[in-house]
C-alpha cells in the first residue's frame, strides 16, 4: 500500500444525477484509495466507493470544521504521499468556479501526479436537462458563465458587463444577490426580458421557476425557491416548457 | 416494435473520449432502435451501440449527401414514428452551438417525447482535461463560450464584446478566424496576452499549442493545427504546463 505512487485526481461529478458522471469519473472513485468531496456531491455518488475508500467531507460548511482552501491543499498532498490515489470530488466540473485549479497547482508542485477529470457543468446541464439550451440560433449565439460576487461579497465586474450584451447569462451562486442582478439587467433590458431559477437541479428534489425581470422575483419566493441554485438571464429561456406527457398530433403520423 | 412509443433522447457524447460519456448517455445508446449522429462523434462511442441498432450518419460534410437541418428534424419524427426510441447523438453537449434546440422544438411540435441528455461540452472540457482551468481565482472569474462566425459567415459580434474583457472566452469553430480574432484581441490586449488552440481534444490525436496574440499564428501554423480544434484567449492559459513524468520534490515528503 505505502508503496503505491501518489496521484490525485480533480475530478468532476456533475450537477447531481449519478447518471451524469462519466465513465472516467466512475473509474476514478472506483480506484480511489482516498475520497475528499465536497457539499455538492451527492448521496447516491458517494455510494459508488468501494468500501475501504476513506471518505472524507471538506466542504466548507461543515459542522465540526470549516476547511480552508490551504488546509485542502494539505490534505491532497498529505493522503497522496500516505494512501496512493486521491480523488477530489467536486460537484459539476472542477474547473467551472470550483478552486481546481488552485487544488492543480498545489499538487503539481508537490511533484505529484494531477489528472483532472471534467464533469457536467451546471451551468450548461442543469438549464440543458429542462429544456433551456444556452444557445439557440437567432436567440443567443454566444453563453456567459459568471459567479454573482467578488471576493468582496459585492456583485460581480463581468455581470454589469454581460448585463450589456444579448448574450445569455448563467450565474451560479447568485440566488441571494437576485434583486441586484435583475435591477441591473432593468437598466438595459425590456421587463419582459427572461429569467430562469433553478433550484437542485437534476436531482430529484428540483425547482425550476421562469419568469421575467418584472416577476422572477416574487415567482422564486412563492415556490420557496433556495440554494444552491442557478439563474439563467436571456431569451432561450422563453424555450422551456413544463414537462407534460407524451400527445400525438396526428398531421405527424407517418404514413409508410 | 411497432407499437414501441415514440421517443427522441437528444444526447452529448462528449468531445471524443469515449470514457467521457456519461452513463444516462450509453444508458440511451443501449437502449436506442436508431441512431443519427454527426461527424463529432467518434467511432469507439459508436461501437457501445447494439448490434441490431440502426446506425445513421446526418453530418453536415457526408460525401454522399449533405444534410440539411430540416431534413434531420423530419428523419427524428420518422424514425420515432416508425422504430421507437430515436438517439440524436451529437458531439460536446446537444445545446452547444449544437442545433439541439432546434431539433427538440420540432420533435416536441409533433407531439413526441423529447428527453436532453447534457454531454460534456468541449469549450469546458478540452482545455480542463490538459490543465487550463476556465476559471481561477485572480486570473478570470467567468467564461464566456463563443462561436466564431455569425450566420453570414462574419466575425460573430459578441467576439467584439468579448475581446474588450478579459474574462476567459472559448472560441469554437473558430481555427479559419485566428488571423481575424487575434486582430481583434490585440487592440483590446497587449501582446503577451494568451492564448492556446488545441485539436481534437480528449483523443488520440489531440494537440495543444499554447502562445500569445504575438506568435499563436505561426505556432499554429508549425504544428500544422486542423480543424474541429478551440481557441481559448485569456490569462488562464499560462497555467498550461507541458505534460511531465511525476517527480518528487523532496520538500513535499510527508514524514509520518
Amino acid at each position: 500500500m505505502y508503496n503505491k505512487p501518489p496521484k490525485v485526481s480533480i475530478v468532476g461529478a456533475g450537477p447531481g444525477d449519478p447518471d451524469l458522471l462519466t465513465l472516467k469519473a466512475i473509474k476514478a472513485i472506483n480506484n480511489a484509495d482516498v475520497i475528499l468531496y465536497d457539499a455538492l456531491v451527492s448521496d447516491a455518488i458517494l455510494a459508488l466507493a468501494k468500501s475501504e475508500t476513506e471518505l472524507i467531507y471538506v466542504g466548507k460548511r461543515s459542522a465540526q470544521h470549516a476547511y480552508k482552501q490551504e488546509e485542502i491543499h494539505e490534505l491532497l498532498v498529505k493522503y497522496a504521499l500516505l494512501f496512493g490515489h486521491v480523488v477530489r470530488l467536486k460537484g459539476g466540473d472542477p474547473f467551472v468556479f470550483g478552486r481546481g485549479g488552485e487544488e492543480m497547482e498545489y499538487v503539481r508542485a508537490a511533484g505529484i501526479e494531477v489528472q483532472i477529470i471534467p464533469g457536467i457543468s451546471s451551468s450548461i446541464g442543469v438549464p440543458g436537462s429542462v429544456g433551456i439550451p444556452v444557445t439557440h440560433r437567432g436567440l443567443s449565439e454566444s453563453f456567459w458563465v459568471l459567479t454573482a460576487t467578488n471576493k468582496k461579497g459585492e456583485l460581480a465586474n463581468d455581470i454589469h458587463l454581460a448585463a450589456q450584451t444579448n448574450t445569455t447569462a448563467v450565474i451560479l451562486m447568485g440566488l441571494n444577490k437576485l434583486r441586484e442582478i435583475v435591477q441591473l439587467y432593468t437598466n438595459h433590458h425590456p421587463s419582459d426580458w427572461p429569467v430562469a431559477v433553478i433550484q437542485d437541479g437534476t436531482l430529484p428534489t428540483q425547482k425550476v421557476v421562469t419568469g421575467t425581470l418584472e416577476n422572477i422575483i416574487s415567482k422564486v419566493q412563492n415556490k420557496e425557491v433556495k440554494s444552491p441554485a442557478i439563474i439563467i438571464v436571456g431569451e432561450v429561456v422563453s424555450l422551456y416548457q413544463e414537462p407534460q406527457l407524451a400527445n400525438f398530433s396526428k398531421e405527424f403520423q407517418y404514413h409508410n
